[in-house]
């Protein structure tokens, strides 16, 4: 936070504003606060056949690893349509039924990652903009040692002990860090 | 959007940037895009021995309604965390046992709210800054012409009726305004 977005001032400071317990950046000038929140990524598990639609990243982080279609929810839509369109941007698949299935908190990261189960219509996909190419993998061909991110890889595993017994709740999960590596990530 | 959070320019202008495909607000001087992406509030539905616990708004909006105790979910904390401190700060109880049970997105106003059904412990609440009084109600006694918002009314609706049967599964939602109303809220 370099300056006010409410009065071009670059005196803005760390501090904690009256009737709060926490630091914002606060505007020295103005007396602006600027409020920082988590974000949300939105996106699926596409399903067609037995197999679930993988996409390659074209772009970093994770460039050339295996992924689930998802991205940054915008404003003005929900949870489902950004799940949809960021299925659609990415795999060019048109998701039928999607139903809402893992919800994973990042607080190192301050994200919050929400997959939808869905089927992938007529069975077509492609590779949108920043995916080099998609594919179908059964679920004994998992590519684990090339997947993008940990919530992908506990979407997969959620996955696959689900369709076991074919009931597929809504599973919401923290995925902390370890003490050293929160370390380094500082 | 007044001006460039990095360089401080009052040249800020809403344009779809190259490989984007919506409008941002993007700094004419140094070119940075500002991203806005929508926001969590996080809270919970306090049962205990067949009430549940209701907070009176000290603040606005809706000042003087009964609400779940409920707010923003801050960086470096996962979901549930946000909903338990919520619940603490807003009505002093300590939540047990919670557990995820409604989201709700509302796309005119950019926020998805997300509610966990928890006990309190000891059956302990009280009124924290932002609350002029916390009180149980039985199911038959919500006071429904003075609730806050509409996602406590349907976090409500849905509790009285997962409760006949004692099953609460995580349900999700997407409460959109009627056309003629969203046409008012732009």
């Amino acid at each position: 936070m370099k300056y006010c977005i409410e009065c071009g001032s670059e005196k803005v400071a760390l501090e904690i504003p009256e009737g709060d317990n926490r630091e914002r950046f606060v505007c020295q000038a103005c007396s602006y606060i600027h409020y920082q929140n988590p974000r949300m990524i939105c996106g699926t598990i596409p399903v067609f056949e037995d197999k679930i639609l993988l996409c390659r990243r074209a772009i970093e982080p994770r460039k050339g690893y295996w992924t689930l279609p998802a991205g940054f929810m915008e404003n003005g839509e929900t949870i489902e349509e950004a799940s949809v369109r960021e299925t659609y941007e990415e795999a060019l698949a048109v998701s039928v039924k999607p139903q809402l299935y893992s919800i994973f908190s990042l607080p190192h990261i301050n994200q919050v990652h929400i997959f939808y189960k869905c089927d992938i219509k007529d069975g077509k996909f492609g590779a949108g903009t920043e995916t080099l190419e998609s594919a179908l993998f059964s679920l004994d061909e998992i590519p684990w040692d090339e997947l993008s991110f940990r919530t992908v890889i506990q979407c997969i595993k959620h996955y696959i002990e689900d369709v076991k017994t074919g009931v597929f709740p809504v599973r919401s999960e923290s995925l902390l860090l370890p003490p050293q590596e929160l370390e380094e990530h500082k």
